[in-house]
């Protein structure tokens, strides 16, 4: 992790913690946001992503790299491939946000389009790979991508010292993975996974003992509509995160609403998810040191005001 | 100045610094966005209201402070207040925005409403004075006010490293005074205000060498709806600020959404005017070095949806 945090320096942005009174008062507890929103690309996609494409060797990376995502690893992906001058192919769904598919343009990346209820995503992943070659980065179940995302949690811990609860939301259980991992390391911390609450696949899956797979959840926060967590992600929550907990669409709504009017921070709805399981009471927080993810802030204006329930 | 920022030290947040490569390249310089609308109240008021309070002999500021202030001075000085244990009334037109005067009342402070179309301000101060006594902190004709704005730039700079240009909001000038005696205590750099086209009364000042009073301006900028330039906020500007140059409510806007959506901040008017100038090409910044003041972020959510233009 740290030799991970190492060849991110200088490359990802060390992103601030944010605290607020207000919202200590509100929850009891001393809370530290850690502001990944304001990390290059929008997200903390980018440091598992520069780290696995940093991690390739040479010939291989010369020969491009591909990710299937709508969303913030396409980002970090493209942007991590513009850094090392390697091509990026982004294979991503019709109706995936227009500013996140816009973005990942900007960083030069070559998007391929499959219409995700006529397409089989399999099937155009293959043909994609046979026509333009390259190597699948994966946006979490991959070894480098989680040890890149763990810096998060290191960066937090190294800047505001030991912690008593981590909470950090859950798609495919990168992050997750990555932190639980780093924090752990460092002393007694509880790690607190969060995920939308019609898609607790990865509750269930560490309760049954086994990966659940479910069918894409209805839910705002479109970074965690993950159907299920990987192989990998799967047996590192296994061992080191102690507990998932589930937030409403609602809950997400009030937080990235108190974000906005009270720290002034844009945030996405995945990005709302952690703090609003501590602002609606899911996690035990009452005078312990509590850290955050604010993982990521990529959301247009118009769909902003769209998810918070429009304008006058 | 480096007596104001010890004082302050501890008691108001030292604000990140922000950068965007997309903005460097729109613009085509390297800014670095100080963004004083993470400061505790949500604006550097608390800077200037803290020191002058903390400058005041105990005994005087046992007897409680007052501003006559419908914004940001408003939140400053009613938790400077609170920290030193003092009381603070705030006298406010009824039509003041709902968000700063909620956040003045829960920092304990006492508002005493006028009508600023039927009542007259300076009767209702005095009205106040005689009945509640304390001492009148003005938000920015007042020296001690001005050093405890300064240190803005004195941490943008310490943090970065010596800029060329700095450019910064002017409504009544405390912040670009302080802030210039700051940056000019450094080294050679050239400082340029920004007000509100519609609002110029600084520019003109300067312009005319007399404080030029105009009528209260209308613009979305309702930090910068000045009236004119205080005394010692002129004498200081003339001395020190290199040009002032002016932004449409529209600019503003633009800059507003843009910090929105690439960099995740969220900003009132008055603390995107700088940039929007920036931003519009007023300041000559080709392949430099430039700081600029994001001064406050206090703006609700309806209000941002209105300013705008509201969702579809």
């Amino acid at each position: 992790m740290r030799a991970a945090a190492a060849r991110l320096s200088g490359v990802v942005r060390a992103t601030p913690v944010l605290t607020s009174r207000t919202l200590d008062e509100r929850v009891g507890g001393s809370v530290f946001l850690k502001a990944e929103c304001f990390q290059r690309t929008g997200s903390f996609k980018l440091r598992g992503a520069f780290h696995a494409v940093a991690s390739l060797r040479p010939e291989i990376r010369a020969g491009g790299v591909i990710a299937f995502s709508s969303g913030n690893h396409a980002q970090g992906l493209a942007r991590a491939a513009q850094l090392h001058g390697v091509g990026a192919t982004i294979v991503m769904p019709t109706d995936a946000p227009a500013v996140k598919r816009a973005a990942a343009e900007g960083y030069g990346a070559v998007i391929v389009d499959y219409d995700r209820y006529t397409e089989d995503r399999e099937e155009v992943g293959r043909r994609v790979l046979a026509e333009r070659g390259g190597t699948l980065i994966p946006p979490f179940d991959h070894a480098d991508v989680i040890a890149g995302q763990g810096t998060v949690a290191l960066e937090l811990i190294e800047e505001v010292g030991p912690l008593d609860v981590l909470v950090v939301c859950v798609g495919g259980g990168g992050l997750i993975s990555g932190c639980a991992t780093a924090a752990k390391a460092t002393g007694d911390v509880t790690v607190i996974g969060v995920e939308p609450s019609t898609g607790d696949d990865a509750r269930r899956s560490l309760e049954e003992g086994r990966i659940v797979t479910i069918d894409t959840p209805e839910t705002i926060a479109d970074g965690q509509q993950t159907t299920s967590i990987g192989a990998l992600t799967f047996a590192v929550m296994r061992e080191r995160v102690d507990e998932i907990v589930v937030v409403t669409d609602e809950e997400i709504r009030t937080t990235m609403r108190f974000l906005f009017e009270r720290l002034n921070v844009v945030v996405e709805p995945s990005g709302a998810s952690a703090l609003a399981a501590v602002m609606a009471g899911r996690v035990d927080v009452a005078g312990r040191r509590i850290g955050v993810t604010l993982s990521g802030g990529n959301v247009g204006l118009d769909q902003f005001f769209e998810i918070l329930g429009g304008a006058p």
